[in-house]
């Protein structure tokens, strides 16, 4: 039995989940799971609803028009997925494969509840790995001259490829409001610091500079202001002054990948909400 | 305003969630925080709602038995607290003081929403901790041939205070029925291991001896079965071939202080629910 | 310019330090990294001097030879290793190919100073990753009554490849004497727990069952004592009541791979010395 | 039998761990633990040698003579301490008693080699735990006016005690030349953030703004840049959007006492040295 997952926000006031849980059960649906949260400050209620979806009794093309009366009662802003309608990944990778290749993997081992349906480079290199995991690759090279033609190729292929999530799997290239304006909050960066320290290029560099203890990577939504966008997870690893730039380097790698593919994962899960600046990322 | 803690397990079925929140939105309450959880091999619901309590419509000495036809329809084991209602806490020691200075420490503070009424000891040693912190201390020595009666006393003693949580801060000796049976899923024990590895006497000796890189410290409900009790809260920390077992045990001691505090604290906070053998541990 | 890398145990006693620091000196060498450790139980001295090879004062197939006089003086186990000569490698694997794919991608990314020269399994699965990295495959289906032939075949295999390290990324075979003893403390086992808890198999059934808070893996030598062998790298990761079986399966995963390439890392590095039951792991 | 610390920095060449370990075999000594770092950019030699002293050979008092000549011929600065040669320790605290607390029942329990003479405070709250533990207390109250002339009381103070390492176990003030100056490299400070994320005031208020993921804590060497210091230690804990600051400095609180201490331990056990901005920590 397929799931629905409902994610919620409105202001807070008493009886919003009992509302919801009224929907549910109306429909006769089963909560599997539900979290809310309440920004105490801001007065805003957030929630997840996760429950079997009963499609004799309410079919999912009506699940949004049922759940509208409560929406609007309460001044819901209300998105509804399907655990089996898997969204739509674009992966961007540069040079550097880690990231690319780790979420290729597993996606591959059905990890991943979604589907990669394309890899763009603006270098050749991963070519063969896309090949090898059946999904189509795009060179899409860019230079500072090309830049904006090359966003507006972007779009479109991402456009065509209908894709639902883009992830920068160590995409080099930062991003424009051509590419950012056309898909809000839904694309995710890898920042290899633990933000908002070393924000910028060569942070392992900074690292290695400062004397830290600890390197980081940090999973975001892409936004104007770049490393600045709203964090979905981050880790660190400990190391020490034998290290060099190179070993953070190497070190880091492991934690982009690991940090990544938690973020996208959260993601295609429908368990992260973003607002203002901070993402909400449900158990 | 005070807050009510429900408690809830019962056979799962639909209407759940529902029925609950309309409870609480019948009494004026709010729902601050809700969490459900369903064992889907047992076929077993369990729910911890946080609600603020509107006393005015629903006085507390009425919640239980307001909830009463709720929990009867759904046969529901269900329990409520309130947090202005702290907890009442004895800690017991034998020589090591780490963990029971931590919590003291921790109490004085204000950061354990509960009350330390009492410090028990084998020992004679922490008299001068417990009198510093402005808590009654009583020394209960024991040998082989006293035990049944130091026990005896133990509880004794323990019921004056109306204890509802003993909290085992490194206590070496191991209780009986009389102790466990009095105090059912409210005795918490720390075990230096990462259970169910070394169980027993001596962990950090069979840590050494096995070679482990790393070791850990255990916080679990006591029962009969000596380390076999449900797990609240484990941690770890890395080791290595220089640690000698002098350096385990200070190493450990790091670790025993921080998982028994979270352990309690999760307790005092009506965040625990044992069922069968383990423990559900609400966020 | 290359390095060379000592490794060395014997009986302590004082000199050794001075000793090898001589050799190194007279060799026209420069120590980069030299570390040292005592078992004083054992009264055994164990170290790894990395130096600075001038082949010019002296060859690399001469080191041994210099040094013999040293070792002979005081008793010493060592052996020489060269930073650019680089370890043989033959992956084994079974259906998962998490681990594989994850010690290949490292591989090609230049991360691991080895040679991966050949996937092996009694599977036919991993024929295509295995080739897309450019590695050569070879399929050993075994059964019970097969089982005397297969290792009899899989040792003239490694044998024919001239394998120095065999890692066993997921093989879910129990390798007999056979193979075993043709390759002493060079084989690397992933065990899908933080030993010795749940040894055998299932062990993240076992994990569920029990409860636990932390699930891990543990890189081991294989003996013939199985999961018993020297541990050479682990860690865990925090689940919770929420986590199903397959939940932990999916987070083991991650932890299975990331400590497997980090045992295999110190045994390229020439980081591991074996003493008994235990491995000692140089920085 | 005492054990010696040699903590050596000089410009690298070949010959250095040769000369120092004939300087000790020369002694009678015995080479307990040795590890060396080359800073390969600065061309710098880090070694810090630990030996068990015979006496009778060469007395304490006379090691510094007797490794001058080796110092001179590489151009060496180095430090000799004794193992039975506690540092003598000053805790400095404002209103907050989690780090003082900790390191007292550190101290207590044995578990610091070194002697905590005096606690110090702008606030007079921390008296009676200072004698608790038998620690004599000064209250130094200080207001903008008055600022200067408490630092030189508090010098004067450090002085009399003839105190070796000033512990600022979260003091809310910031120190003048007046105080950094007469204790070089022997000030350690906790600050409530993993740096150079969130320096100055209200890290955690600053952390919940920005949405982050991790909270941290650092222990450093203070310098006159504020926060900027050589780093010694650092830890993070995960946090999430369901933690209001207060949670998050409650959470800071156990990192912030365990970063302290092991930094201060390091110290202590002279396995600090500093160079430039950075900290080399040895094992």
């Amino acid at each position: 039995m397929p799931t629905a997952v409902l994610l919620i926000s409105c202001p807070d006031r008493p009886g919003l989940v009992h509302a919801v849980a009224e929907f549910v059960l109306a429909a006769n649906g089963n909560v599997l799971h539900a979290e809310q949260h309440v920004d105490r400050e801001a007065g805003v209620f957030f929630q997840r609803v996760e429950f079997e979806l009963d499609e004799a009794t309410l079919g999912r093309d009506q699940v949004a028009t049922a759940f509208a009366p409560v929406a609007n009662r309460f001044g819901m802003h209300a998105d509804v997925h399907f655990s089996d309608e898997r969204p739509r990944i674009a992966v961007l990778a540069s040079r550097e494969a880690h990231c690319l290749g780790d979420l290729l993997g597993r996606w591959r081992a059905g990890e991943l509840p979604a589907e990669i349906v394309a890899v763009i480079s603006n270098h050749a290199d991963h070519a063969a790995l896309a090949t090898f995991s059946g999904v189509p690759f795009h060179h899409l090279p860019v230079t500072p001259d090309t830049k904006a033609a090359q966003e507006a190729a972007l779009v479109e292929l991402l456009r065509g490829y209908r894709v639902e999530l883009v992830v920068l799997a160590r995409y080099m290239q930062v991003l424009t409001s051509t590419v950012l304006d056309a898909f809000p909050a839904q694309i995710i960066n890898i920042h290899h610091s633990f933000l908002p320290a070393f924000v910028g290029a060569r942070p392992y560099h900074q690292a290695q500079q400062r004397g830290v203890k600890l390197i980081g990577a940090t999973a975001h939504y892409a936004t104007a202001d770049l490393d600045e966008g709203p964090i979905i997870a981050q880790d660190v690893e400990p190391v020490s002054h034998r290290d060099s730039v190179a070993d953070l380097i190497g070190k880091g790698r492991d934690l982009e990948t690991v940090v990544l593919a938690r973020a996208v994962r959260a993601h295609v899960e429908h368990r992260t909400l973003v607002f203002g600046n901070k993402t909400i990322v449900f158990g």
